[in-house]
């Protein structure tokens, strides 16, 4: 693991692009640009995990167990809550975010998609979209389609701002959904403007 | 807001089930076996929510507030992980999976789908599952396959057993994904094995 650097707020990195076959080159033009708003960028890879013994399972957990440590190593976290296969944001980001806010840290976010949760969710269910006799909109299980005017589900947005954070959209061209970093930049301006150096 | 039992360990109900169209009778159904079990069952609808004068967003972001005030009155979170609308669990419930997990509450959950995330993740991308040039298992976008063996992303499951608490699975009927309860009593148990009266 990177030695801190003393004195600067540390920022945890939550987001998909764990998964980006080139994650450790986009986490670290991440830290690149966490270093220039004056902070030191922490992403999840950071952590050096051993695997040495352990079963697939155990090494699975060992992860989650360093990432929960790496976020109690920092005092914000920006989160990208890009939805990722399917109408929301990731669920490993989503627990992240819960645990940063349960812990007391300032949650941010920014997503590259700037619909609503609403519109997303309605154009995924496709044809499965309907309403009920109430004219409220549901799925094919009757279950229903949240209709709040957010981001994504509820207790994400609100989340952030119960922490004190704050929320930026960014559209992303369809290719660049993962590797924009511009939204992430306009979340790193609005965490500078919080935290004058 | 019901008035708290006194004596009883709270245990916050968190899953999708919030979006059933019999939302409130599914509550009831799960705050009944909680009685059973010796527990205060506390479900995200229990929060008396005044909207007078707010908006959709400000109406949305004031349930998140009052969720999160629910889950600070309990103990303990039994989560709903049977995964909706994707391959993963609701996000609004890894939140507050997570959130508990970061204020020391034991997180306990079930899951109706007993399939792995990887098993579910291919079959849910279907044509678009693929291998990179190391054989790894990816989408289309190149963004990885999680490969851990466990139930849904790694954050989830490590959140459960950090937090000292345990994950069950169960097999619903697919018409009864979201209303069968064997599952979830199956978890009561576990919590009951881990808190005896």
């Amino acid at each position: 693991m990177e030695r801190p650097s003393k004195g600067l707020v540390r920022i945890y990195l939550a987001g998909p692009e764990v998964f980006l076959l080139n994650a450790i080159e986009t986490g670290g033009r991440k830290k690149v640009l966490c270093r220039d708003y004056g902070f030191e960028g922490v992403f999840p890879l950071d952590a050096e995990l051993e695997v040495g013994g352990l079963s697939r399972a155990q090494a699975g957990l060992k992860t989650g167990r360093l990432n929960e440590q790496l976020i109690r190593s920092c005092q914000i976290v920006v989160a990208n809550m890009t939805p990722f296969r399917g109408p929301s944001a990731d669920v490993g980001t989503a627990l992240e975010m819960g645990f940063a806010g349960g812990l007391g840290l300032k949650v941010f976010a920014y997503t590259n998609d700037s619909r609503r949760f609403t519109a997303r969710t309605v154009e995924w269910l496709g044809k499965e979209a309907t309403r009920d006799a109430e004219k409220r909109l549901c799925d094919e299980n009757g279950m229903r389609v949240e209709d709040w005017e957010l981001a994504d589900n509820l207790m994400l947005e609100s989340c952030i701002l119960n922490s004190g954070g704050a929320l930026v959209t960014h559209d992303a061209a369809p290719s660049e959904r993962f590797s924009d970093l511009r939204g992430f930049e306009a979340c790193l301006k609005r965490v500078s403007a919080a935290h004058p150096k």
